[in-house]
């Protein structure tokens, strides 16, 4: 079983269209893997539905402590790119990895309800990566799984580069 | 460095508009990882471009040639899925473990010209599975994988399982 | 009010992921009216759901008849591309501009589920020429509408053409 | 010979995944005519690239001055759909019907670049009314055209409706 947080992030983000604007409503993880036909046993629950740029101290703490008490030894979390570095951080403060738990973070560039999205091939490789790796926290980004404490975003180029 | 061989199968098929039927033409391989952002070092050779039923065992004989002689030790096979637990038991008896090679296999259930295919998944889940796991051979699908000899498609539903 | 009749073709093939083969389920006429956001008051009614190529002297003939006795006056015929013509052919030998009513018919080269179709702009254009047509019967393909007996498909191109 | 005038609106919106905004690139109108496999002659010219709710008097000056200049007498004008019945006003005050021009406006709900769009539907749709309709100004959508003095935008709906 592997638990599966959702805090929004470019991932869910969908068109408005009476607004005209980029807007969170219900994630599209379910979706997601219906489409992908995933068979992996998952327990989804969503923490928080923000862009991840307005995420306090306060949403992190709870995403930690959300972890921290999870039962499930394997949890994926989906997160906006811009500061999934720095949840990264705090979760492996909490969670050593003597602590037996293997988290991923990822995300997408693109809005998964927009047709060019790099979404679904972000979710099958992270819940791929939360099945084979050892304790410890990563970020699943471009195809590629990166140590917590060993990777930045590159602003210019929206890629996620080893440090 | 990761090795993507390109057989065929439904990842690859796409539909031919004058005769109205699906056929095969170039893969989809390399936009579909650019879909993916995919920042992965990879190296991708068509060896055939044929509906797994057609595979005959010579087809199946230069798979097994061409995952053998790569320098590569982490390989990505994509494979119609009829008979993918057939080629990774050809795989399985030339490449033991002390081999030292990862071999993954991966299809689609759905063509991935199609809008609601999951191919792009089982590319990211496949290509994260064969840069984890250890050396031997292996079939990515479902969000899964699975070692060669503990799997089936069960042709009813369309699911790898274990068995 | 518009009558629109669906008869099948690539429109709405799909595709049946355990046979590996095209095939018909449910006409897509709804879904895409949903998705184009149309307010034109409809009313969809299956005729059969086949290939134009598999069409038989009967299935025209019904085609025609239920054309004729439709109480609404502008009518849309979905149809597969390769036999279209013959079918506007035998429906303006029933229903002379005097009858009052204006037919189009339209179809897809590629199917709706495909990303990549045509029909979403096929469909936006056959509705629109049926409201705006006077009496007779029409091809509406390639965004463009030809008169029933100044058409033909050109079978190397896949284009309708004025003749 | 069709001319297509883009003043950008919600159909050519995509997504900046570096900034995470929407905002305009280029036009998307090549591509839908392409995918939609258009053999209308048209010449497609792109005057401004805004969202509608920011055009000026001065932009919509220029509308109507290009479209009163241009030598076709059939013009479609892409325009987001906030302000597209301001526009039209403003044509149909430079272009009474017997300057002899057919002018129909046309825009999108959603993104064209988002999966889900309207705009291919629209596109679809304007493009074969701007064909038949008479002579006037016209705003298509929804599947429907109206008068452009008869119309209005619902903004709770997003829906145009007669007046």
């Amino acid at each position: 079983m592997i638990r599966i947080f959702v805090t929004g992030g470019t991932f869910d983000k969908q068109y408005n269209e009476l607004a005209g604007t980029l807007a969170f409503k219900d994630t599209h993880l379910p979706e997601m893997l219906r489409l992908g036909r995933s068979r992996v046993d998952v327990d989804i629950r969503t923490l928080m539905m923000i862009d991840s740029l307005d995420m306090t101290a306060a949403d992190r703490g709870l995403i930690v402590e959300e972890c921290r008490k999870a039962r499930e030894t394997r949890i994926l979390v989906t997160h906006g790119t811009d500061t999934m570095v720095e949840t990264a951080r705090a979760l492996a403060d909490a969670l050593p990895p003597d602590a037996g738990k293997t988290v991923v973070l990822t995300g997408a560039m693109i809005p998964y309800a927009f047709g060019s999205s790099d979404g679904l091939f972000n979710l099958g490789s992270a819940l791929s990566f939360v099945q084979a790796l050892p304790a410890g926290v990563y970020i699943a980004m471009n195809g590629r799984y990166f140590t917590w404490d060993r990777v930045r975003k590159n602003r210019d180029s929206g890629v996620f580069e080893a440090t």
